[in-house]
């Protein structure tokens, strides 16, 4: 069994995370951490959980208290800048660290600091540790003991993007990445934008002037040619839970490849993958509560523009489902390891 | 493993027994029959269902030409009148019968005829069938050749009511259950009252003045004293897509009784009805894609009216998940095999 | 021209009454003040209301400068406690005042105490008060310096309930209200539980045990008989935004009552009250928006128990609609001024 | 008063358009027409209509029997086809004519036909029509015998695209437009795709391949410049009712232009389309219910791709609403008539 231990389990990554793990048979979920729910039981915050026997009566400890290094791996379900500062000393006592926050996705200190308002805490850390996302780095998030787990708009938009990047055939000076994100997206936070009565019934963009994923979109398309990719990347709020759903723009340059044959071979052997027939329109609720990717490849009127449609649940995927996914790699287990339900649909 | 069959797999329970049935270690499904869509890949018609092994390769196959008899279990989740004309030749041939559908939940032919328009055809083999809520049959079931599975509210209203009804401490003349259920309980069914643009962002009672779970419901409570029940049962349609709550007064005959120790007592052994703490509200969302039925109850004022609040998923304590259960009391298997996945939420 | 001020306009019920009041030929907004946005203008908070005319120039004021006494009519659209404090001196300088909030709906200052944990700042303008209910206290709202605009669910519950208690004819012991609310009526507050992941697509009942409104609806249909009348409430939150629909059950006392036309006489000449053909299931969409009410009576299986069926625009008849159709009534305005739009369906 | 008559009355246009000329102080709808309802009050198939005077009394007629020459304007709310058969007769007796449907929409009529699957039905009166998009063809529309309303997706996305393609300064070969569409955009049709459980808690990209409100947007922008358009469309479905969002995408030839300021001055006249600050995000309820087009304009890290976000009703502007605006241009009245309501949010 695998120890484990999550830091910060009340929001929405955090019971996520419990929902999978209670499916996953090497998992022993030891401690979870809150320090607003210190000493109440997992399962009076979420009474989905009641009934699940060792996870159900849990309670969240206190960060301070906790006993951390008694882990096999310490997952951080919390606000940027938290797993930065406790990840030398559990790496230090042998612990692995998936980061589900920003602290261990963008490479360059720089740009972490201008994007999230604070100075990286461990530059040299951050330079060792890989960025989780297996269908890019598999051998080494095998290999790694920092795990930066991506964000929810990169894995859909990297994944969508990737096969026409690394086969070289598009403009990458004008990628258009339009995404839509179900409110889960946001978090677990009282803020009035994300309340029933304002985001129901209503669809709108936000941080069209830049969003905190950009610099990880693009830092992972990057180093594939010569050119540095410039995107334009739109986010938006859909009036559903779980879900986002990614268009990708993108001018070929060689219209000769067969871009059903490019993805359907680039994502032959991914577990998590799913390229559709050509012609599907994936729909989010396809991927509910389970850790697909599905993605289908347009060629609208034969031009030169290639539409990849991709979806993900930003949850599971995009979160929770993609950490475990790096925790089987880390461990030497199969990869899909306790991540086998079907997606929920209706 | 058991060898399973489905007639009629398009609709919602079809499709939701498949999900769960891709959990279950014992369950093989050998056959999945459509008129409209034989010949096409399962995993057309429900993308959900792409690379879940041999389950996503099935093909719906044609009524007509199906071997359900070498099947162990048919489930049939098609509409009422299906089940009762092909139950016979089945049994004979040694194959146990699961109806979703009404067939065989009304004891008394002249009530089935009554409700569903049509005569029943096999009322000998009804006589013999069992009325699948195990909370109530779990013995009859276990043995049982034949049954058939309770509508989705009756599974929510009698859970609810007969820890009260069988104790015998509340007027049975005058027993209110006003329940609410998600759209997914009318069915995947093209009419233009359930199109998103007519049922979102609205609430409605409907079939207030009969609704055919009104005799099932009677049925249920009936038997346990002396004098027969009346029960008003308003439905309404909530703007979600899985979920019943079903919210019962009844007027208690004798104050003095601990309702949430009753509640508890009468619970205690069952592995999917969940007593809450007093005082609590469950939510739908609670047994999200889950067999369980989460029951809260209330005394408000310190009145002489007990408030019973119980909540399931419709396609699944209430439909699929609960002919899943009656399957493995049939077949001897630990009752909560393939029902183990915790709830989804958020 | 009415000079109107609103005292805490960035709630939902006070850009409602800017909604209502830009449709309205006779009112002139003159103020609304906001603590938390002073000095910005209304249109910001609010987009829907640009390009509205003189309405939309207008900025939020502090409620410390703001020239409350040079208005005819104050709306407080605040959280309780506020209106009570200002009334003497505004009443004093002939301003006449409709609080939306629950200040001057309990005539019991005690019971108010008791509800909302502040004693009351004056008993005796709180006496000489009208509960803005025109259908019952239509004479003495017209003639009134002070209303209480009632709560949203007591709106529809007195109004379905009037009827059959003013007509003796029901057990009023035993009353049962089972009312549903869309989220607008918790308000625009940055709240865990009214956020879109955890309400949307669930269903649940909240405060079985006691909430503030029971008092207001148990003052509303005593009175009328020598019994006092009890009643249980058990409010739920709906997916939706708008729209409240109350179930009710009261025991018939006299079977032989015609109900529908009880009802219809009862209400043959309210502009905002619309009895439904017998048989009928009103539903919230169709009062989206609208300031009416529309009721439909049953009596399943011919039984002794009568389901009247209510349903309303929790933020147009249930608060800001209402205020302005007592506003009307206070001014000799035709009632229906301003407030004839049809409710937006779908 | 304008005598109106509408043609097909039973889906959204045809309630949409009712709902808004209730409100039109010079309208006066004389008849209804439709085949599967006939003789039916309207109020009972949509009971939001209830009390509204003589518009309520209003029953469907046959079309058969109906005396549409009586009319000063005909409104066709029907299917594609049913208009062109019987504008001839219409206009020869004096009657004006405005589509909601496409047959006067396209100019060409080889492409109407190509896109809906029938030959046109008189080529002459199409030559005459006028597309009625009052921001392009005001003029023109006022002298109009026939008008064909626009497309709900091809309004907002013109309305987005137009100032930038009369400015000459972008790229017209690689124009893009991501749109989003409230399911009512389908119309009333009991289709499985729109039920509320299959579209609820959802997002799709649909007809990526290929829609037929495509080369009616590439029609619209053609003719500024030397070189004709390409438009990659790609419409998705959100899970709410009312509202569309377009997200638009331009290559800019020429950086040095002011967008906020070529907006502004574009739309400063017009009474439906408003040009919101640098740097905001237009929401679609900010517009339900009302005839406004909300248009922010970006311009990404200060890139070479121009951002527009557009917001419509689909129903109002998009259709019903765009149609009366029409109407009053057609026969004298100033545009805003009867289209003055704000919008309904929250």
């Amino acid at each position: 069994m695998i120890e484990i231990g999550i830091v910060g389990g009340t929001g929405y990554t955090g019971v996520e995370l419990l929902r999978l793990l209670a499916q996953h048979p090497q998992a022993n979920v030891r401690l979870i951490t809150s320090r607003s729910e210190a000493g109440v039981r997992v399962d009076e915050i979420f009474p989905s959980l009641r009934g699940l026997g060792p996870l159900s009566s849990l309670s969240f400890s206190d960060p301070a208290g906790s006993d951390l290094k008694a882990c096999h791996v310490v997952f951080f379900a919390t606000p940027h800048g938290v797993a930065m500062g406790q990840t030398r000393e559990l790496v230090g006592a042998g612990v692995k660290i998936i980061d589900l926050a920003a602290d261990f996705r963008l490479k360059d200190p720089a740009l972490f600091e201008r994007w999230y308002k604070m100075p990286h805490a461990c530059p040299d850390l951050l330079a060792e540790s890989v960025y989780g996302l297996p269908e890019m780095h598999r051998a080494a998030i095998a290999k790694a003991r920092i795990v930066g787990n991506p964000g929810c708009y990169p894995t859909a938009i990297l994944l969508g993007f990737l096969p026409l990047i690394e086969a070289g055939i598009v403009d990458p000076a004008h990628l258009i990445a339009d995404a839509k994100s179900g409110v889960s997206g946001a978090g677990r936070k009282a803020e009035l934008g994300l309340l029933f009565s304002e985001a129901s019934d209503n669809f709108k963009a936000y941080n069209v002037g830049g969003h905190r994923h950009h610099p990880e979109i693009v830092q992972g398309l990057n180093g594939y040619g010569t050119e540095p990719v410039t995107v334009v990347f739109t986010p938006h709020l859909v009036p559903m839970i779980r879900g986002i759903h990614a268009t990708l723009y993108a001018r070929l340059t060689d219209a000769s490849v067969d871009l059903q044959a490019l993805f359907e071979k680039r994502y032959a052997e991914e577990p998590f993958v799913d390229v559709m027939p050509a012609g599907s329109h994936p729909e989010t609720r396809s991927v509910r509560a389970s850790n697909v990717c599905r993605i289908a490849v347009h060629r609208p009127q034969r031009g030169d523009i290639a539409v990849v449609l991709a979806v993900e649940d930003n949850l599971v995927k995009g979160a929770a489902g993609q950490a475990i996914q790096n925790m089987n790699l880390m461990f030497g287990l199969p990869e899909t390891t306790g991540l086998t339900a079907p997606p929920v649909l209706p």
